[in-house]
C-alpha cells in the first residue's frame, strides 16, 4: 500500500529476497514456480504501459498466470459500481490485484473490500504513494552504496505531485538516510519533510546551492505545465546537467524513474553518461516486484 | 451453442463436470494440465470484458493457450472477409474458438464453415443465447437446491432482449423445473415461454402479484432504453426491493448476470443481502466455463 | 532483418527447422519447451494483428512467455524517446524483440542500438521487407514443389509497395529460381529486379501475356489507391480469375499472404479452388516463425 508506516525490518526483507530474483532473472530459464497456479489481475484504472508491464513480467517470471484489465474501458460503461466490478473480479479466485489509479487512496479502498484472499498491491495511486518504486530505488540505492546511513539524497523536480517522490522519502528515512533534500521550483517542491525525526528534506530554490553534498538525484516525471513558465526555463534552473552534477559527490548516481524527458529534466550526457544507474533501476524494478508479489502471495517468506 | 435441445444427461454433465473443477478452483495450485499445448481464442465480435476474462481464466486454468482477439480492430478495416478471417485463425491450429458476436446465429455460421477440428463455444450471440450462463445459472440452482422438480423460478427484467433469460427458461425446462415465470414492463417480458411442454411462462405485469410461489429471481442486464419510460419508473415497478422480494419464499435466493445497476433492477439490500447468490455464481461460472470447455476439447470425458 | 543478403544454407536451415516444427504442430501438445523462461516482447509500432497473432502463437508453442506491447499508446505520449522506451524494455531482460514499424530500417535502428543479449526480428518494415513471410512463402513453395531450379513465379500486384514482393524476390532468388516476374499495372509494379544475376523479374502490363510459364502466383496485399483507377478496373485487367489461371501451368499453386480482397485481386473460384495453397501458407507461417525464433534465441542450432 505505502512504504509510510513500514518496519526497517520488513523494507530489508522485501530487498533481500529481491536480490535473489536478481539471479533468477540472470539464468538461462528465468522462472522459479512460486506463483504456479495463482492469479494475478492487473487493475490499471489508470493508463500506464510502463509500469503493467513490470508487473506483468515479474508475475509471469514467477509462473503466476497475469490478466490484464484496462478497467475504464469494460464494466464502468455499463454502469457498475467499482467496488462490484472488484467484488467480481475477487469472486474469479483472484489472488493479487495489482491497483494503478488516478485517485490517492483507491487500492486502499479496494483492499477494504476485496475478499479476504485477495492480496493488493498499490501500483500508484494518484499524488499519493508508488511503493514498489520507492523500493526499487532504495534497492539500486543499497547495491551501489551499501550502506545508507552516511548517504545524502536530493530529489530534483516536481516534489508536490509527486508519489515517487513520496514514497522515496519514505524508503530513505525508513533506512536511516540522515538527509534527503527536495529541490525544485518554489511552485513545485514542497519545502520540508519530517518523516521519522531522523530525516529533514529541504527545498532549495537553486540547485546550484547543493554543493557536493548529495549521494544520489532522482528525477521526476510529474510536471505539471500550469506551474512551470517553460520547459526551456525549468531546463535551464533545475536540468540536470554535467555541470551541476559536477557539483555532487564524484561517486554519486544518477536515477530517474522513467519516462525521461532529456532536454527538459535531463541532459542526456548525464542520462547516458558513467555515474548514471537508470537502466538498472529497470532491471533491478522486475525482481523488487517478485519479492513484493511473492512475499505477499507465495510460499516464499 | 445453445442449451435448447441439449438433452438433460448432457446438461446435468457439464454440471457434474463443473462440480469437479470448483474444488480445483479452490486448491493451492489451481490448474489442471487438461488443455495443456491447446489453443484457445477468444473471438469477440462484441466487447465484453467480463464474459472474455471468465473464459480466459478457465482456459488457463486448465492450462490452455489463450489468444484474445478483438476482431472489429483487426481484419475487417483490411477488407477480408469474416469466414476469411475465422479460416485463417483455424489454420493458425487454434484448437477451440470462444465467439461473442452482436448477431444472433454468428457463432453457428462459424462452426459450420471452419476446419473440423476446431470447436466452437458460444459466449454470446444477439438476442439469441448465452448458453454458459444458463448453465452457470442451474449449476448455482442445483448447488443451492439440490432439486429442480420442485422450484418456480421468476425471471425478471427484459425478458425480450435477454439471451440470458433466453438460455436459462431452456436449461430449466429442461432440468424439469415446472414452473418458469418471466415478469417484466408489457413491452418487454415476452408473454409466454413454452418450451417441452412440461414448462408455462408467463409474463405478469405486476411483480406483487407473485405471492411465495418462486424461488428464484434472475435479474436481466438488458434494457432497450426506448422502450422503458424512465429508471426510475422501472426501479418502482420491476425494481427487486426488500418488500417484494419478502413475497417470495423464505429460503428463496436471488441471482443476476451481472453487471448490475443498483437502484434500477435491484435494491442494493437485496444484492448484498443473505439471499444473494450473486457472487458465488461469478465463482461457480468459472468452473462451468472450464467443463464446458474440458469436455469440448480435452481428454476429460 | 531481410533475406536480402542471407546465404542460401542459413534459409535452408529455417527451413528444415520449420519442417520439425510443422509436426509439433500437428501433436496433441502443440508445445515444446524451447524458448521456457526466454521473454519475447511484440513491438507493433503498427498494428498488425494478423502477424502479431501468429508470432504470439509461435512463441507460445516454443514455451516463450509473450508480451504485447502497443508502442504507440504508450511511451512516445509520456514524451519518451524511442530508443529509451527500447533500453528500457532491453532492462527488463527481454529475450527477443518481434518488431513491426511502418518506417523502412527501424527495425535495424533498433537491433544496433538495443543491449547485445536482445534478439530482434523484423515483423514487417515500411516498404522494405517481411523477411518472416519470405520464408514462409518459400517454405511452402519447396512443401508443393521440392525442387527451386525449374520454377517460374509470377508476383502480381502492386509490387512497388510491397514489402512482401521485395523479401519473395531475394528469397527465391536466392534458392535458384530462374524466373521470377513481377506483374501488375506500370505505376505499381516495379519493372526489372535484378538480384544475384541467377534471376531477372520483369513487369508485364497485361497478366495474358504469360502463357503456361509460371508455377506460383503471389498476391499482394497492399494497394495504393491513389495510383490505381478504380477497384474494379484493376480487378479486369490485373485480378487472378480462373481463366488467367488456365493459361499457367496446370499443376501451378497459388498463393496469397493475406488479407484477400476477394473481386479485388482474387476471384474467390481461384482463392477456394484446387490450386489454392493459402490457408497452408498459414499454418507453415507458424512454423516457420519458431524456427527464425527458434534459432535466433533457443538452443535448437
Amino acid at each position: 500500500m505505502s512504504i509510510e508506516g513500514l518496519p526497517k525490518s520488513i523494507v530489508n526483507h522485501i530487498i533481500d529476497t529481491a536480490e535473489q530474483f536478481v539471479s533468477v532473472i540472470d539464468r538461462e530459464v528465468k522462472k522459479v514456480s512460486l506463483l504456479r497456479g495463482k492469479s494475478v489481475f492487473n487493475l490499471f484504472f489508470e493508463n500506464s504501459t510502463r509500469t503493467r508491464t513490470t508487473f506483468e513480467i515479474a508475475a509471469t517470471r514467477l509462473s503466476a498466470d497475469v490478466l490484464n484489465l484496462n478497467i475504464n474501458a469494460s464494466s464502468t460503461s455499463k454502469g457498475e459500481s467499482l467496488l462490484d466490478t472488484i467484488n467480481n473480479l475477487s469472486a474469479m479466485h483472484a489472488d493479487l490485484f495489482v491497483v494503478r489509479h488516478a485517485s490517492s487512496g483507491a487500492p486502499y479502498l479496494i483492499a477494504q473490500y476485496c475478499a479476504p484472499h485477495v492480496h493488493v498491491i498499490n501500483a500508484g495511486d494518484g499524488r499519493h504513494a508508488h511503493p514498489t518504486q520507492g523500493l526499487l530505488d532504495v534497492y539500486t540505492i543499497r547495491h551501489y552504496k551499501k550502506d545508507f546511513t552516511n548517504l545524502r539524497v536530493a530529489i530534483v523536480g516536481d516534489i508536490l505531485h509527486s508519489r515517487v517522490a513520496r514514497s522515496d522519502i519514505h524508503a530513505l528515512t525508513t533506512l536511516g538516510v540522515p538527509e534527503v533534500r527536495t529541490v525544485g521550483p518554489r511552485t513545485l517542491a514542497a519545502r520540508r519533510f519530517r518523516t521519522d525525526g531522523r530525516a529533514r528534506a529541504q527545498s532549495r530554490r537553486r540547485p546550484e546551492g547543493r554543493r557536493r553534498d548529495h549521494q544520489l538525484r532522482l528525477q521526476n516525471e510529474w510536471m505539471s505545465g500550469a506551474l512551470l513558465p517553460s520547459v526551456q526555463k525549468y531546463f535551464k534552473s533545475w536540468g540536470l546537467t554535467p555541470e551541476r552534477l559536477a557539483l555532487a559527490k564524484p561517486d554519486a548516481i544518477v536515477m530517474h524513474p522513467g519516462p525521461m524527458n532529456r532536454g527538459v529534466e535531463i541532459d542526456s550526457q548525464v542520462a547516458d553518461g558513467p555515474q548514471s544507474v537508470i537502466l538498472n533501476q529497470v532491471t533491478f524494478g522486475i525482481a523488487v516486484r517478485m519479492a513484493v508479489m511473492g512475499i505477499g502471495v507465495g510460499n516464499h517468506d
